[in-house]
This record gives C-alpha cells, structure tokens and sequence, in this order.
C-alpha cells in the first residue's frame, strides 16, 4: 500500500516553520505497514494543490494532505477539493453543532468565519474533529483514499492516530512491519559497513538496513515486512541477534529512543553510585547531559566546570606542578581532576575531560581536537586520548557522548568481573 | 526565479528524521528573493529521484537535492545524477586529496569506500566540501541549474551560505532582498504583536514581517523586496528604527546571528569582567552555552553544578542553615550561590540558579517551573524569581537564557550609569 503526503502552507516554503506534521504521519504510516513513496509541500495555491494531486493519485493509494482548513482568506484546501473531487458545499449540522460548542465553552460568539468551517462538500466523509473547528474530510476516487487534515499539529494528531488509521485498516488489508534502531557510538560510518558487510550481503529482501549517523554516533535502523507477525518478529530478531552479535556491547550503547545519559543514569542508579565531573574542554556539557534526565538527582552530585587553569588548582586539587610540566591537556591532569573532584565531591566516580577545541590554541604537538578523558572508579581510573575533529561545537558533542560511553563500559566491565 | 528542493533519504520517508535541510534551505532562498514552489522528500531509489527531477525541471529554474551521497550501499545519488546528466565517474584528484587529508587529520586510513567519495560526474562543477568528505555538485541543463549537496546538516548549510548562494546570485538576475531579524527575549509572541501593531498596520507591502517563536525568545524577520539596493535599505532602515525604539533595548538582545552567549561574552570581554556560574537546576548549560563561543577562556573561569544540597553547602559555602530556612529554591540560596561562586573562583560577576525542574518535586507553594535567579555584580547582587512551564528541557532553556539576558542587562545598566 502507497501512500503521499502532502503539505500545504507558504510558511512551509519560505522556511518560517519545520514541517514536523509530515515526519508524524510517516512515521504512524510506516509502523502500520504503509509505504510512504513521497511527501510534497506546497503552497497556498489552488493550481498547486490540483497539480500534486494529479501526480499523486497516479501513484498512490492513500494520499494525506495537511493545512488550509482554517477560517482565513490564504487557507483554500477546502474549496480546492470541493471543486477536484466535483462536489457542492452544504452546511454540516454536526459540525456546526461541534464549533459552537467548541465557541461556547470558550465564552466566544460564533463568527460567521467560524459558520463556514461548518460547510462540508457534500461527496466527503466527515471525521469530527474534538479538539479544533476544522474536521477531517475523506474522499474515495478510482479505489483510492484522500484524506484532509488540519495543519495543527495537534489535532492533525489525535484524527491521524483515532480516526485515519483505523480507516484505512478497515479500507485495506495493511501489510506487516516490524522494525527496531540499533544505536553505536565509537565507530565510523564505513568502519561499521565494512565490520557488517557479509552479514548485511546475506539478508534477506524482506529486510530493510539504514545507517543514520549524527556527530560522534551512527544508528542502525533494521527493518522486516511481511504478512504474519509472530513469524516475522521471530526472523527479525535472530538477524538482530546477529547484528548485534557482530558489533558488540562495546559498541552498542543500545535500542531506539535509549540515550547515552539515560543509559548511563540507569546504570548508576541500578549500581547505587554516586557520580560527579570535572570538566575543561566539555564546558559543563557532560553535566548538562546528565541533568537533562529526569531523576538524575539521585546518582549525580555535581560538577566543578575547571575552564581556568588555576580552577584546576584551587578548587579540585590538580597540583600545579603537574599542570608545569605536562601542560593542562594531558593524561596526568585528567587523572589529578578526576580524582580531584570524586575527593571533593565525594562520589563513586567520577569523569574528567581536558583537551583543545580551537579554533586556537593548537600545535603541532597537540592539535585543535586532541582531549583525555578520564573515568574514576571506586579502585581504578582509566584514561584514554582522543583527537576529534576542528569543529568546536561538534567536538563538546563528540568529547561528552565519548565520556559517557566510557563510564557505560567501565560499569559494565565492573558488573561482568562481579559476576 | 522559481526552485525546488528535493530531500533524499529513506529515514525522512518513514517518520524518523524531521526534514530540517530544506527548511534551512527554503529560508536562506526567501532571503535571496528565490521562491520556493515545491519541496519533495523522496526515497533512496532511482526511479523515484529520476521522476521528481523529470517533473522539478518542467517547472523550476533551480533545483537543489540533499543527501545520499555518503559511502554506504543506501547511497545512490551521485550515480544517479551521473547517469541522468549523462556523466561519466572519473576520479577528482582535489577531493581525493581533501578526503585523504580529512582523515590523516583524524590518524586514520582512508578506505577504497571513501576513495570512492572522490569520483564525481565528469559534467559537473565540483564545490569544495570543507567538512565533510562527501563534495557538493552543480549540474546545467535548459538554463537550469541543478545542485546536489551532502544531507549531513553542517556540510550542507556551509555549502548552501558559502557557495551555492553566491554562485546562484551571479548565475540568475536574482531580485534585491533584504532583511533583518531582531532578537527578542523575555516578552511573549502575543504582547509583543500588541505592542507593535499600529506600526505593523502602517508598513508598506514591499516588507515583510514575519513572527518566529522559539523555547524562551521570539525572533521577527523584517524584509524588504524591490530593484534599488541603496534606496531599499534607507527605507528598511528608517523602520527597522522605529520597530527597535518601540520594542527596546531591555528586550531585543541582538540580531541575526547573535546569540546571548555571544552578545554576553563580548560585553563581559569589553569591560573586562571575568564570570563563573553557580548552577543546581540548569545543571551546567549555561556553562556549556559560555564555553560554546570560541574564546570564552578569556572572560570564563568556570562553574560549580551544586545539584546535591550537600555541594551548594561543602563547595560553594551557602549556609546549611539558610537552606534548611528558607529552602533550597529560594531567593536567599540563590544570593548565596552567587556570592559564594564569585568568592570561591574569585571572579568580578557570577550567575546562580536554583528551581524545580520537574518532573517530580513540586509543591502548591512551589510548583515545578519555579526558578530563581542571581546576577552577582562588582557591588551589587540583583535576583529574580520566574515560574516557566512543566517542561524540563524547555525550562532549562529558559532558565538560562533568561539568566544570561539578566547578565545583560545588568552590565547595560553598570554602563549606563558610569557614562
């Protein structure tokens, strides 16, 4: 089953707004087995609206538009498709009794804008919409199914997952899909391929593999479709058990909406440590990664952001002797903070980041991109260099998604030589 | 002059990456006076690139295509345009050399995929990609230009400002454009249309405005479209001015590409004041938004994140007593945070803050969004207390912002009142 989406508004064009109403529909469209084959914006402009649905209804079954139901002047997809699909206006009394209820509870006199919302074309099945004045409209040409939709995002959402899907399960017999993203950090994108080529060069078609990558990670999305569930689930995850299988735990930091920091979180709070971090280079990224996770307050302590040298000093107890003779970005300074601040704060562990992020202060010795990081545990501390890239922003990224992956293989390893 | 973006790449199709290149795109085009008729997302597949070129080219003067152009196997658009511009692949010995050298700077061999990143059609012009490995291209056909670029958001931005933009302005006759948008934070999107709508109604049609809302800030665009650059920008001027009186300078913090961190740090860096942060609930962003601006280190010394009640007291010295008083969320810790940051990395100013972020720990007297925040300055310590939302990442946005403008607007004042 094809299906278009189609996205109508001058703000989508001139770049004033992010169509996100778009990813929605693809995405409820995609676990329903529906096979999205395009998404248009256009403007608001009748000729362009009729044009795409030419082309769209000579190559999909199920066409989705978005946008121009509203009450003003510029929002014409109403008229439009009246007009396409060879219908008349008629005043819909459920409609009209929904937006004045709608107006009512808001206090509000009904305008006569408002009245006009409630005219339907008359070849349309309505769907109500429960949390605005425009309803959704379906019309059916040629055994294909068309379906209007608000542009709020809202309530474009709550008619796509009540009303539309179920729709169009009853209107067609949707095939099976079945998918899950595989998220790894420490690898490069061709490193990857390559590690997973004659794996990947034995799947079967029913397969789909995308590599997504982002700064510092790339994510795997593994994908099946078919017809019988069960089995289905059951062939896909003996591939996954092989993807996995073949990239490693220490690569493989985990599944779909999993994060670094809650990752990280789940461990130490599951492993009752405390934790804290000394940063230089990291700015306080690292513990603003972790403070985004809810609960964070009872495994994280704090931080000491030691951006000056003499904060090195002062605060954490880096002597400055050691910053004197190895310079501040090196292995024997990360180790001094990090054990520096897990005293200070009095935490299990703890992280340390020191490095160079440019654009200035490199050489040739250390360029812009070199940084150590050190973990402290409660009876060890590991310490590793890095050179990333010349791009400041990116390298903060890379340097705390770096950090954090190292404390999940730390806890991890410290978990498996318990056991 | 008429474009369409088409945006390649499977991920978009099925829901799990919003499309944020052709918004990107879709402005910088507005602002160089080129209107954007479509933007089509399509699949990694041939037939459907082919398709959407055969239909853009009936209809555009410009058409520019991101993504799959990496190294991986789901890659195939560099083929396509090669077979559809009728090309052949030769190896480019400046790219080769770029990518080589990407990856010497990173100790890395360079693999036969990404040699292979170094093959280009023979019938394009090849534009420099300084950040990546994968080189922009630009096509003619009809008097048509057809640019393709990497789908990697950094890659393509660089491209599109640095290259394609001018070589479109000198290719096509491109009409004059000009604009401005004025940064506004601390004053909603609705006050602030209330409080600029009798200039908005005089404006002439040849502007444009343009409300963009964001977590925390309201940015409005200004435009202007028309023949005579220099006639145009007097006139753009004359109420540019007369929007920026009525709206102040409390509120607008910058323009265009300014940021508050930039803005903050230039005055910090002017007058010669050092900062630190003292931060609980913002958990070390506004640390990470400091150091984010190349050469923080001149102005920033560091931050203490005293997430644990017990850091506040041990590090920074805030009076267990006064906390057990007043509480941890209080006007009194947060002066003492501020105070005792400023002491503690002995610098001329410094920012606390402390609040329930939510999800949990909120009461009727201080639900979750309370917030309160200290400015301490050379002689004086100015705190205020906000209520944002329910919202955790949107309030630690917030939060920050909101305390850097305070940082602002307070050096402003020092500054005004010494002249």
């Amino acid at each position: 089953m094809k299906a278009d989406i189609i996205t109508i508004g001058d703000e989508i064009l001139i770049g004033q707004i992010v169509d996100t109403n778009s990813v929605f529909i693809a995405s409820e469209f995609d676990k329903n087995g529906i096979y999205v084959r395009r998404i248009y914006s256009v403007p608001d402009l009748e000729m362009d609206i009729r044009n795409t649905l030419d082309d769209s209804l000579q190559h999909s079954d199920i066409i989705i538009l978005t946008g121009g139901l509203g009450p003003t002047n510029d929002d014409i997809t109403k008229n439009t498709l009246t007009k396409y699909f060879g219908g008349n206006p008629i005043l819909n009394e459920a409609v009209l009794a929904k937006i004045t209820e709608f107006f009512k509870y808001r206090g509000i006199e009904v305008s006569e804008r408002n009245k006009k919302q409630a005219e339907v074309p008359d070849n349309c099945i309505v769907l109500p919409n429960h949390s605005g004045t425009a309803p959704g409209m379906v019309f059916h040409k040629d055994g294909k199914v068309i379906v209007s939709l608000p542009g709020v995002p809202f309530e474009m959402k709550e008619l796509v997952v009540d009303q539309v899907i179920p729709y169009l399960q009853k209107e067609f017999k949707l095939p099976v899909r079945y998918h899950k993203t595989v998220l790894t950090i420490g690898i490069g994108e061709s490193a990857l391929a390559d590690m997973i080529k004659d794996w990947e060069d034995q799947l079967s078609p029913v397969f789909g593999l995308a590599y997504l990558p982002s700064p510092g990670m790339v994510k795997l999305r593994l994908s099946i479709t078919g017809t019988k569930r069960t089995e289905l689930i059951k062939i896909f995850n003996k591939e996954l058990d092989s993807l996995t299988s073949l990239i490693g735990e220490d690569f493989i930091y985990g599944f779909d909406d999993d994060t670094l920091e809650k990752i990280t979180g789940r461990m130490l709070l599951e492993n009752g440590y405390s934790a804290s971090t000394a940063e230089s280079c990291t700015g306080g990224y690292i513990a603003h990664l972790i403070t985004s996770v809810p609960g964070s307050s009872f495994y994280f302590k704090g931080s000491v952001i030691a951006y000056a040298n003499e904060i090195k000093s002062s605060v954490i107890d880096v002597p400055k002797s050691l910053i004197k003779k190895y310079g501040a970005v090196s292995k024997e300074v990360a180790e001094a903070m990090a054990k520096g601040i897990q005293n200070l704060l009095k935490t299990d562990i703890s992280i340390a980041t020191t490095g160079i992020f440019g654009p200035e202060g490199g050489s040739s010795e250390k360029p812009v991109g070199t940084t150590w990081i050190s973990i402290a545990l409660p009876d060890k501390i590991v310490t590793e260099n890095f050179l990333f890239g010349d791009h400041r922003g990116r390298n903060i990224t890379k340097a705390s998604l770096t950090a954090l992956n190292m404390l999940r293989n730390e806890i991890r390893t410290l978990n498996e030589n318990i056991e």
